[in-house]
């Protein structure tokens, strides 16, 4: 008769507070903090001998020190004699190092699957990773969320009508993602489909679908320096749009997004607290949304050994 | 018939240029830098197919940046058909955190082995590990060099008379390197010997040997807050050492470090490169040596299969 503790780092603080409310267990206690040198140090500071044992973190920026606590956590873990460590990863960094685009590219995605592996992960919870593939870069068991629904429902609490909506990917890569979220809204699809008529031409946004006269929802499942969801949002508007909400899962929101969406055409941006936001990142047109109940519930099935499959709607 | 190659990344670039051109080979072409959120992107810009390839890279402060962009170049580097792939590691950083010392502590050092094997190493070069007992954390080949030589050479080009050294270990399990200094400079060792009378009370700095009218050289394989050696520095001159100098393999000198050093008795600090200082780390004190010819051998002898055990002494 195994207990279950949730642990957490200093990526998603305050969704692992939440979590830990969700599932009804208070936060296993434990601090991070740094040497005067900048190595992690790291205190658990209640056994967990025995337990099935969740660590909460993601592997935002600063990537290279999340990931790095998580090992070191992962470590201390295994060698405390926990009965399985399942990493709770709401965003995975790394996740567009997938594959050789290029000679001699290293696979980072894969890497640091195998890292977490060694040292001493016997399970993975993930949401919505950049590619489905990224899956099978795990030797362990890895049970693989999505977002979409949550962001329907936000959008579905709108009250929309169907006739006037359409859920727009940005690229070709996001049509299933886009899918998803049109059947559950009962509305039409449409494509932004970029290309570059020539060498050293600017690329030609050419949407496939009619947007005329309609709200348009764009779904990415990560909004990185928000260049591209910007001048889609754009080039909708210029197709006739009513106007444009943007939604994605992660929001990574690097380098020059913030200023972009504060500037752009988009009215709102709907996002998940995958990504903690720091204070620097917050714009009047972000509304977040939390994933804590739906890796709650993940938690409490996986500890309870039932199915997760059926929240992937 | 293979081919050496050198690569390096951001710790040590200098010192990297300085072993390939002890080696007599260009450093291998590449470029790391970051993605607009932060994570590594790392280009090897030429062939390595079938190549036997060295990377120097301590993993020093940033530390998590530094082994993560070593790991990642590995990577990459494995999956581009290197024969092999040796770390040269000058500044084993995580080294402290060797053993557990209290309940559920991580053994990061043998976690970072772990993951460097997990990445593709498949040999280390490192230089003056905190404990020796590190090299049994690799399950991988493994050399081991010592930076005594260099520093004692230094001190013999003073041509002080030995009858007025002594060198001093600043605790107990420094003594073996010590004693390997004042065989060279056919000196007498002394040990500081801390102890703490009664809890609460401040420690005792006991000096075991005689250091009366003589110059003390102490010697300790990191120095990094520079506490402990200023302190043992002071304790030297009040027990009536002549003049105190002080010398380390690994200059980490992170916090009040330099500080304490230009404010103590110290009159010379020697150090070697296997960290590069940054600008704010320099001081009138410092005397730098570098260990590029010693890592430039043992490349060589790993590469042409001859035994390294002869750089030891
Ligand atoms: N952190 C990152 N930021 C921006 N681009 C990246 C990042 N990581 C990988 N990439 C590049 O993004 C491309 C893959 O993105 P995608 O086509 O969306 O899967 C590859 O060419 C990668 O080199
Ligand atoms: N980066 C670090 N800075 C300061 N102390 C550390 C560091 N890493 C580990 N330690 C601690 O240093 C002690 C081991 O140092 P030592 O006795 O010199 O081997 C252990 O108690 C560790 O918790």
């Amino acid at each position: 008769n195994s207990k279950l503790k949730i642990f957490t780092l200093n990526s998603n603080r305050e969704l692992a507070e939440e979590i830990a409310k969700e599932v009804g267990v208070p936060l296993g206690k434990s601090t991070v903090t740094r040497f005067s040198d900048g190595e992690v140090q790291i205190n658990i500071e209640e056994s967990i001998r025995g337990c099935d044992v969740f660590i909460v973190q993601s592997t935002s920026g600063p990537v290279n020190e999340h990931i790095m606590e998580l090992l070191i956590m992962l470590d201390a873990l295994k060698r405390a004699s926990a009965r399985t460590i399942s990493v709770v990863i709401p965003y995975y960094g790394y996740a567009r190092q997938d594959r050789k685009a290029r000679a001699r590219e290293p696979i980072t995605a894969k890497l640091v699957a195998d890292l977490l592996t060694t040292a001493g992960a016997t399970r993975a919870i993930v949401l919505d990773l950049h590619a489905p593939q990224i899956q099978g870069f795990f030797n362990i068991p890895i049970d693989h969320l999505v977002a979409a629904p949550i962001l329907s429902d936000y959008f579905l609490g709108k009250n929309f009508d169907p006739a006037e909506l359409v859920i727009v990917s940005p690229d070709h890569g996001g049509v299933t993602r886009a899918r998803k979220m049109a059947d559950r809204l009962k509305a039409p699809i449409a494509i932004i489909d970029k290309r570059r008529p020539r060498p050293n031409v600017a690329e030609v946004m050419n949407i496939v679908g009619n947007v005329e006269g309609k709200t348009a929802i764009l779904i990415d499942d990560i909004i990185d320096t928000a260049g591209t969801i910007s001048i889609a949002a754009a080039a909708l508007m210029e197709s006739g749009a009513k106007e444009v909400y943007a939604c994605c899962t992660h929001p990574v929101l690097s380098g020059p997004a913030i200023e972009r969406i504060d500037n752009s055409v988009i009215k709102e941006l709907v996002i998940t607290n995958s990504i903690q936001l720091s204070d620097d990142k917050m714009s009047p047109k972000i509304k977040e949304l939390s994933v804590a109940k739906l890796l709650g519930d993940a938690i409490v099935r996986v500890f309870e050994q039932k199915s997760v499959s059926t929240l992937f709607d």
